[in-house]
C-alpha cells in the first residue's frame, strides 16, 4: 500500500491502517491454510468466543469467509457483512433436557430439514449416534426429510467418526454428514484425514480466529519519500536487522506470471513510473543476497496498485464479499505448491528492480556509518 | 462467573460474555509476566498496530495497564479509560529532516522538558547516540531541562543499551533514560537483564497485546444446573477429554490463604450454599487425581464471586481502574514465586468440596457409559 499525502494525514491513519491490514491479512492467511488442509471439504468459523476482542470475531469472520470458509458461528458477521451464519446444535440444549434422547428429538421436531446433532455430550459411540439414529428414524424421515448431519466435539475425531460413518452407513444414513470441532488448525485436520477420519465439515474455532500458530502479521508503515517543491526525495530508515531497512521511494508493485502456467513468477517493486517490458527477459535478484539472480522470459506483469483515495475522494468500488472470496480463490490458484507448503514452505520471492535498488544503495552508502 | 436466569437470556449473553472474559485476562496475564519480567523497570503497551481488531488494542490496552504496564501508546485507550498515553518520536520524525541532527535539534525545540530521542534510524552508536548528546547539551539543557531518555528499537539491546550508557554517563547524563523496544516479551526482557542490559524502560509491541506465546485463552460457559419448580438439578457434560467434563451444580468459589504469610494455598469450589469452617483442618483433593489429598490448617477462606446482577439490576459499584490495577498487584502477591515461573510452573491447585465432588460422582456414573 502507498499512501501520499500531508505528512499528519499520513501520521493520523497509521495505526488504524495498520491494524486493520494486518489483522485481516493473519486471519485470512491462518483461514486458507485450514480451508486447504480440509482439501474441499466445508470450513465454518466457529471462534468467536476466544477472538481478542468484538472486532476480532466480526472481522476475522470475514476474513476467514474470504479466505474460504463456508460461513461462521459469528450471527453479528452476517449482519455486518453477509458473510453466511451456520451453526449447530449446543451441549446446553441436550443439557437442559432430562435425557439425551429427548433432547434430540425435540430439536428434531423444531428443525426436521436441517437436524445436524451433537452426539458427544456424555459418550459418542453408546449414546450419542444411538440415538441420533433413532431420533433420525423416528423424526425426521417420517417428515420427508432426511437428517442432515451430527457433530463431533471431543474425543479422538479419527477414531469415532469412522466408527459413526460406520454406523450411519448400516443404518441407512450414507447421506448424513459428520462435522468435527475441537482446537483443530490445518495441522491437526491433514493428520486427521491421513489417518481416514471420516469428516466432511470441520468446524473451527479458536485457533482459527487467533491465528494461534502466528499470531502477529507484521506489517509496517514506513515514510519512504518526501516531497519538496515538486521534487521527490527518497528516504530510508537503516538498522542492524537486515529485514528493517526500509525501502525508499514512491514505488509499484508488480506480480510476474508465467505465460503458459499462469502461475506467480515472483513480485517485483519498482520506482513508481518504471515500465516492465514483457517482451525482453527480466533480470531479477534477491534484495538482501543480490548475487542470487534469475532470468524472466515468457512472463507478464500486473501491477498491483490500485488508486483508491484521490485528492480525499473514495475513487475506488469496493467489490462485493463473494468478489473478494472468488478473488482470493483465483489468486491463491496462480501460487505453486511448493509455497503453499505448511512447513519449510519454499520462498516465494519480492524482489527490487535495478533502479529501485541503485536508489536503495546510493542511500545505505549515504546514511551508512558502519 | 455464575449467571443464573431464563435460557435463552443466559443464552445471548454468552459469546459476548466469554470474548470479553477470555480476550482481556489473556493480555492481562501476558502483560503481567513481561512487567514480572522487567523487575520494577516501567513496561509501557506499543502494541496497537498488530493487535486484533480495534477492540483488540483499545481493551488489551486497558487490560495491559491493570496487569502493571505504565501505560500506553494507544490514545484512544486513554480517552476511552484514562489508560496514561505514553509514547517517543517516531522514526518518521527523522527521516523528514535532511538529517538525524538536524531532526534531533526540531524535536527538543518543541519538547525541551519531555526530550525522548529515537537513536537507531541510521546507527545507534556512531549517529544516534552522539547527535542526542549534542543536542541535550545544545537545546535540552540550556532550556533548563534534564534530557529524558533515548530509545533503541532495533539491533542487539544489551550490546547497545550498555555502549549507550556508558557514552551518556561521560556526557554527564547519567540521569538520562533508555529506553527499548523491538519484539520484546518476558522471555527476551529477562535475558537482556540476565546480560546486563542498561535499559530503564521497555516498551512492548506485538508479543503482549496478541499474547504471541498463547493468544487463546480457553474459558468456557458451561449450562450447570437447570432450575425446575424451584428445585436446583445439576447437570454435567461428560468428554473423554477430562479437562472438557464440567462441574454441575450451583457453585461458590473460595480462595484459602495461609494465615502467618498471606499467600493463596488454592481455590476450592464448593457447592454455593456450602461453609467453610476456618477453625477446623480442612482436608482437599485434586479433582482429577482424587487421591492427591492434603489437610489445611491454619487458613482462612474469602469468597470470590461477587453480585453483580440482581434481577435485572447492577448492584456492583465498578472499580476505579486505579483500584482494579492496585488489586492485581496485591493478588499477585498473594501467589508463590513457584507458581508464577514462566516455564514449567508449579500447578495453582483449584481443588472441589468433597460435597461437590459426590453430586459431580453421581452424574459421572448415572451418564456414563463407559
Amino acid at each position: 500500500m502507498t499512501v501520499r499525502g500531508p505528512v499528519i494525514e499520513a501520521q493520523f491513519i497509521e495505526t488504524m491502517v495498520l491494524l486493520t491490514i494486518n489483522h485481516q491479512s493473519l486471519i485470512a492467511t491462518k483461514a486458507n491454510r485450514i480451508v486447504r488442509a480440509a482439501q474441499n471439504r466445508a470450513v465454518m468459523e466457529f471462534g468467536s468466543r476466544r477472538a481478542q476482542g468484538y472486532d476480532g470475531a466480526v472481522y476475522g469472520a470475514r476474513a476467514a469467509y474470504i479466505a474460504g470458509c463456508n460461513g461462521t458461528a459469528c450471527t453479528l458477521a452476517d449482519r455486518a457483512f453477509g458473510v453466511p451464519a451456520l451453526g449447530t446444535m449446543a451441549h446446553s440444549w441436550v443439557q437442559m433436557f432430562p435425557s439425551e434422547l429427548e433432547a434430540f428429538r425435540a430439536y428434531a421436531r423444531t428443525y426436521p430439514d436441517q437436524c445436524t446433532l451433537l452426539v458427544d455430550t456424555y459418550n459418542v459411540l453408546k449414546s450419542g449416534v444411538p440415538n441420533a439414529i433413532k431420533v433420525f428414524r423416528e423424526e425426521v424421515v417420517p417428515r420427508g426429510f432426511r437428517p442432515k448431519g451430527i457433530r463431533i466435539d471431543s474425543g479422538d475425531i479419527t477414531y469415532l467418526s469412522r466408527e459413526a460413518r460406520r454406523m450411519l452407513d448400516e443404518a441407512g444414513f450414507e447421506d448424513c454428514r459428520i462435522v468435527a470441532s475441537n482446537a483443530l488448525d490445518e495441522y491437526i485436520i491433514r493428520d486427521l484425514l491421513i489417518q481416514g477420519a471420516q469428516v466432511d465439515l470441520f468446524g473451527v474455532g479458536e485457533r482459527l480466529i487467533t491465528s494461534r500458530s502466528e499470531p502477529v502479521f507484521g506489517g509496517v508503515y514506513k515514510l519512504s519519500a518526501i516531497e519538496e517543491e515538486g521534487r521527490i526525495i527518497p528516504k530510508i530508515k537503516l538498522s542492524e536487522n537486515v529485514g528493517k531497512i526500509t525501502n525508499p521511494g514512491f514505488k509499484q508493485v508488480w506480480r510476474l506470471y508465467d505465460r503458459n502456467s499462469h502461475k506467480a513468477l515472483a513480485d517485483l517493486i519498482t520506482l513508481f513510473d518504471e515500465e516492465i517490458d514483457e517482451n525482453k527477459p527480466l533480470e531479477i535478484f534477491d534484495p538482501e543476497y543480490t548475487w542470487k539472480r534469475k532470468t524472466l522470459t515468457d512472463f507478464y506483469a500486473r501491477r498491483l496498485l490500485v488508486p483508491i483515495f484521490e485528492k480525499g475522494r473514495c475513487v475506488y468500488e469496493s467489490p462485493r464479499l463473494e468478489a473478494i472470496r472468488d478473488y482470493c480463490r483465483a489468486q491463491m490458484g496462480t501460487l505453486w505448491d511448493a509455497i503453499l507448503r505448511f512447513e519449510n514452505p519454499h520462498k516465494y520471492y519480492v524482489d527490487l528492480s535495478q533502479n529501485l535498488w541503485d536508489v536503495k544503495a546510493d542511500l545505505l552508502k549515504e546514511y551508512s556509518v558502519y
